[in-house]
């Protein structure tokens, strides 16, 4: 047998094409930069400082979270964090504010219960917590409904002690593509959030921050006005999602999981051992593309079914018959959630490991805490 | 506000009713001690070796694994370990082979590929590791096709010096309710079995093991012929899958996962803090039934939608309406890969935290290899 691809290896393991990430984080870089918007990457997609640090050097305003486990680890890198997450529940007000005192800690939030009891922890612990009023574009997730309801919480928020009113934000999940087809989506969310731009200026109550953009949605953003910053996550690696949705090209995944041939048994098919809790098995949305990730260096070969560690790969549209012992790179179809499956990032350039990252924001807490015995009895 | 659920708990995190989870362990163990069943749980579902106790001590011939990981945890409470996985590759052989010495370790192959390196390398360390030969039944994920490839397999595996064939196994996935509807299939299957053991007996490789079932299946066994061991895995905790496909009922779902409402702002539904990374955005197969999860207490809320951190509960059956900072339990379409994003089981019984387990065979490896800085440039 030849020597497997990337042999100082177990598998699956999680990879990074440095070059890929370089260009895929210079280019997002760029385009902020050239149109005045502030970049501030959402670090849920790789977990991990090292990575955010690397987003930072290159111009990011700040970073966002979604856990306040994220922010902790993410503190250690960063100076300004948004936590683009309702900060709902004592548990998450208490570990926000002992962040260490050099964070700019900004939440997003869209209910009176949430501010209310942040202003008041935060004007107990003599903190100032900023705030921006999360309003609802057209996801139909989370959000305030209408620029009346962005008004009233804005002011809410203006008037109360330990929090600091600074704008708004939203997340445009709705729109998956980078161009195209997209445009009446996009004039549909411009407008409406001009409404809302519009009600807070009459309020008195303009926005120093408008906070949106995901990476399908990344590069129109400068065709939004009244925009300020965009908080793109996927960018950094891309995935099959993102280049099905044809919002990156598949040569810009820069994130593959390295996987074994263990089984050929079964005629047409081969079976890897990167499964549902390596890949994910998470459907392509918003595109019809059947399974749950494809070969990197063969994207006519799909995974098109898995279990838990098992994924099989369909043959039918290749000549290509792995044996037993080979290796495959897989891009899975939404990264992610495949990189939160993981502990470690190894680095390659080429078909060389260069050097690992722990992912440190993975799961929702450092999880120091005693092992109580609590018997099954 | 009322106090919440189990407020010395941060959101979200995986409880397991230790009342509920001690009567699936001893509903399983009755069924299998009175057909005279093997059984040998497939703890890729708890990963948690405490949990392995609980069913060794309910009478558990041994366990079962995926990973060598699993192995090597479970290799402190266990001295009979399965791995119902081909052992390929050679850094997979290393850690097998330098499992304890106190260990019996059966591993399940289908290739002669796997077996001549898993031979080569057994008979290098001095050890002798059993060998079942994997049948496909039915499932077409793994395993040989037919009676003569498994007597090939036996045969090879019979000869060779540091492997012992001990007898064969199959996984009936495609088996996906405890009674009714599935009785042409099992015979089906049972039919299959009993070709495959004719031809092993009449080349003298009469088998001293045959493991087969899955939870669905599970209680099915006795009708299946031949069989002599059982590896369930899902039974211990259950979940929507299990109850929807009719092989559980609700009141035995053990798992849940406490999730906090982050948000009501949208009409019709509530937001809480559970998505895609706690209960995992799989989709139920074998029935129809929308959504990745139900309340444990209220089945008729159903998580329609999950993104990452986010899991959107429909409110469209219900005239229960929550508000921002009530909590919920849910139980997920699929525990298995719910445990697996999780580093913590917490033990309850009714509405009180009695303790709690880590889940150590989490990830693929222990993973204290020291971290590289690779840089990203």
């Amino acid at each position: 047998m030849a020597t497997p691809l990337f042999p100082e290896l177990e598998t699956p393991s999680a990879l990074v094409d440095v070059e890929r990430m370089a260009a895929n984080l210079d280019r997002m870089a760029a385009y902020a930069a050239s149109h005045g918007l502030a970049l501030r990457p959402h670090t849920k997609t790789h977990k991990t400082p090292e990575l955010a640090v690397e987003q930072l050097r290159r111009g990011a305003a700040g970073v966002t979270v979604a856990t306040v486990h994220e922010a902790e680890v993410m503190a250690d890198v960063a100076d300004d964090i948004l936590m683009a997450y309702p900060p709902v529940g004592a548990w998450r007000l208490e570990r926000l504010l002992a962040l260490p005192a050099h964070v700019r800690l900004t939440v997003g939030l869209d209910s009176a219960e949430a501010l209310d009891a942040l202003a008041a922890a935060a004007a107990a612990a003599g903190r100032t917590i900023g705030v921006l009023i999360e309003a609802d574009l057209g996801m139909h997730r989370a959000g305030v409904p209408d620029p009346a309801a962005t008004v009233a919480l804005a002011r809410r928020a203006a008037e109360a002690a330990g929090v600091a009113y600074r704008g708004i934000m939203f997340y445009p999940g709705h729109i998956r593509q980078r161009t195209g087809e997209q445009g009446p989506v996009l004039e549909r969310l411009a407008a409406d959030l001009r409404r809302h731009l519009d009600a807070l200026a009459a309020a008195g109550l303009e926005p120093e921050v408008v906070s949106g953009g995901s990476t399908p949605a990344g590069y129109q953003s400068h065709l939004v006005a009244g925009l300020t910053e965009i908080r793109p996550g996927t960018y950094i690696f891309n995935d099959r999602t993102t280049a099905v949705v044809d919002a990156c090209s598949w040569d810009e995944c820069a994130y593959s999981v390295l996987a074994t041939v263990v089984s050929t048994a079964v005629p047409g098919q081969a079976v890897v051992d990167a499964g549902a809790k390596a890949l994910a098995r998470e459907e392509i949305r918003g595109a019809d593309a059947p399974g749950y990730g494809a070969l990197l260096d063969r994207p006519e070969v799909v995974v098109k079914t898995v279990s838990e560690e098992h994924g099989v790969l369909d043959l039918s549209a290749t000549s290509w018959r792995p044996r037993v012992g080979d290796r495959v790179r897989i891009v899975p179809n939404h990264v992610c959630v495949s990189v939160n499956l993981h502990d470690r990032l190894w680095a390659v350039k080429g078909e060389t490991v260069v050097g690992s990252w722990r992912i440190a924001a993975r799961g929702w807490r450092a999880d120091a805490a005693p092992v109580l015995d609590a018997g099954g009895r």
